[in-house]
């Protein structure tokens, strides 16, 4: 298949006016695949940005310059007379308003979400947290780590002789954001139908049940006990093998689901009598044998390298991946065909590899990296687009101190 | 805030059909969360039903049932005649089908995308695959676990002085899922606007690339190079306390943002001297001596359950969490208040605890548990909803093989 993009072809969400007051990752990210799918995302930050700019040390992150991809940027005091007047304008022309403060946060500025609704009855709100905007838990302070420790993440993940570990990537963060980015286009669609907006809401600890599936699974086979970390074994231990093993230059991963899997890698290994054998030949007896069946599997691997492995999987149909490191997945060719990956120069950062976004929409034009605003890069511009504003009002307002 | 759950509310999706080729987590899950926003998702299913019900060694896994509730089964042989002119009919009613089979599944079955938006231009085709349903990798086999790997997860995950490790939870699968929902649902509100349907699809391996983005500005950070495993440490390296602590009866995890953060903690274990103390007091200098750090807080938490630190670091402001089990979890009342958390019986599993959508619309009635269906449990029921055929026509069709 072609690479299915249209230069003269539509984004979906042309004409979506969206207020992102998001901040490091959660809401941003639902703010980047909204600017990624078209919409008009405008940055809402404070005068001196928002929290993640200056966590770098001095250097904005990376992250901050790849979340914030295609949005405008516009500061403004929300704690100031003039800028929440300003604020609720935007408000009155916004499809969508996006936040993942602390809850409360937005009604102690008094612009909590009934207000909004209010002063504009079609606005979609959305709200990302920890522990959702309502409960029993819903002022316990919520980060990506603490969030995977109180969801039970930490608990499943790690060898199986090692403490409770956090995942490596801010996995509830990222849930967060694109749960909140699908409960958006949810409501923005039901308002084509009733004309209606309304409030809707994440709560990131929510997001890391769902996806912990396997370890539900796991404990209710388990008589409600606690399943053990398993490393890189399966994680309900139903199936092998299922595992990392170790090559002569790194690592790779191979996954039995079938039988016929297992014929094939058997053979390919030179353990053809093992596609037969009783201890190994149905997927539960395998199970039993993981040991052995990871022995086997290793003592081949140990002697080829890991995209060697991969390849005679791949050729046998055996599902397996080399384990990539970092710089070699940000050099990866068929992902800058796909607009996956991009090379960006940023003035500050330099030469780096970003991802873009995950959703691709066939017969809308090919995805381009676009760059992040500075703080207020775009106020003077979003004012005079969204609300006709003169520029001396605007010039006024900024020597006011009230945006910037 | 009270639960903001009304009775007599509106779904959103209310009167939006959809048919859901999903297997095992992926597609599965963006159809659950179609039917928990009120579509009506008839899950078709081959005769024998889909690959993961018999995966659980005999029993239905728990993830099946999770992930299936509230869906309509339809069973139908899209290899015979009849099934498929069926299967066409369905398709023209229909306003989203979603699918994660292999890429060139469904077109060698002849139901590819560009037929079925033939004939039915307002359709919205969906699609989850591993690498994508083109570009050069899109043959390569994937599973959660080798996507895990050939993304780079498993090449940050883990203990500093371990392998490579998997993330416990299927991130992967989960990730997929979520931005296939998110991406059906931009396209459906496209089309309130339109007319028109399109295809959308997502790639497993590139959502996890935007969910890396700590491990993308790591390797900036470093020059390019590959960013160390960290284990329970903050990923970049760049802040402190950032960790997993032992305690006398489990862990907690505490993070400090903000330097205030850390004068708090400091305080509250003993350690007022550390809050003012040139090594510690803001949040560089803190990351450059992590090791201290950690001892001291480690020292600490110690002495103390996992809840008690926990309950003294909210009550002083300072982000941390118990590391909770997954039985913890699953006792959770908070989260059954929320309506995240149901105590289903199952005929088959028996009693178990499940979670729920993690997408709250305020306004709708309160989320409730409704079963999975049996394999084709209501293939008579759709096609008389659906399509108004008669009984005996529907008869027929089963006695001939085509559906059940």
């Amino acid at each position: 298949m072609q690479p299915p993009f249209d230069p003269n072809g539509r984004w979906p969400l042309e004409g979506v006016k969206v207020l992102d007051l998001g901040q490091v990752y959660n809401g941003p990210y639902a703010g980047l695949l909204l600017a990624q799918a078209g919409a008009d995302v405008v940055k809402v930050e404070p005068l001196d940005g928002e929290a993640i700019r200056s966590r770098g040390g001095g250097q904005t992150p990376l992250a901050h310059i790849m979340l914030n991809s295609g949005k405008r940027g516009l500061a403004i005091d929300l704690k100031s007379e003039d800028g929440r007047a300003i604020f609720m304008d935007l408000v009155a022309k916004a499809d969508i308003l996006l936040e993942n403060f602390a809850p409360g946060a937005m009604d102690r500025l008094g612009i909590g979400s009934g207000v909004l609704l209010k002063h504009n009855p079609r606005l979609i709100y959305g709200s990302s947290s920890g522990y959702g905007v309502w409960g029993p838990d819903t002022h316990n302070l919520a980060m990506d780590l603490t969030i995977q420790a109180y969801s039970g993440i930490m608990s499943i993940n790690g060898p199986e002789d090692g403490p409770p570990l956090k995942a490596g990537l801010a996995v509830v963060d990222f849930l967060g954001g694109i749960h909140l980015y699908g409960a958006l286009m949810t409501a923005l669609y039901e308002r084509s139908q009733t004309g209606k907006g309304r409030v809707v809401e994440v709560a990131m600890q929510e997001t890391a049940l769902t996806a912990l599936a396997t370890s539900f699974t796991a404990m209710q086979l388990a008589g409600g006990k606690q399943p053990p970390r398993r490393g890189n074994n399966h994680p309900a231990g139903t199936g092998a093998p299922y595992n990392v093993y170790a090559c002569n230059d790194g690592h790779v991963a191979i996954i039995c689901v079938r039988d016929s899997h297992w014929a094939a890698l058997a053979k390919a290994s030179g353990n053809a009598e093992a596609a037969e054998d009783p201890r190994f030949k149905v997927g539960p007896d395998r199970a039993r044998n993981e040991a052995l069946v990871d022995e086997m599997i290793g003592a081949w691997t140990a002697g080829l390298s890991k995209f060697e492995v991969a390849a005679i999987c791949k050729e046998k149909r055996v599902p397996a991946a080399p384990v990539r490191t970092m710089p070699e997945v940000a050099a990866d060719r068929p992902l800058r065909e796909r607009a996956a990956l991009f090379d960006i120069h940023d003035a500050e950062v330099g030469d780096a590899v970003v991802p873009g976004s995950p959703l691709r929409f066939h017969g809308s034009p090919r995805p381009e990296w676009r760059p992040n605003p500075a703080i207020g890069q775009h106020t003077g511009e979003v004012l005079a687009d969204w609300l006709d504003l003169p520029a001396d009002i605007i010039g006024g307002l900024k020597a006011g101190g009230s945006i910037k």
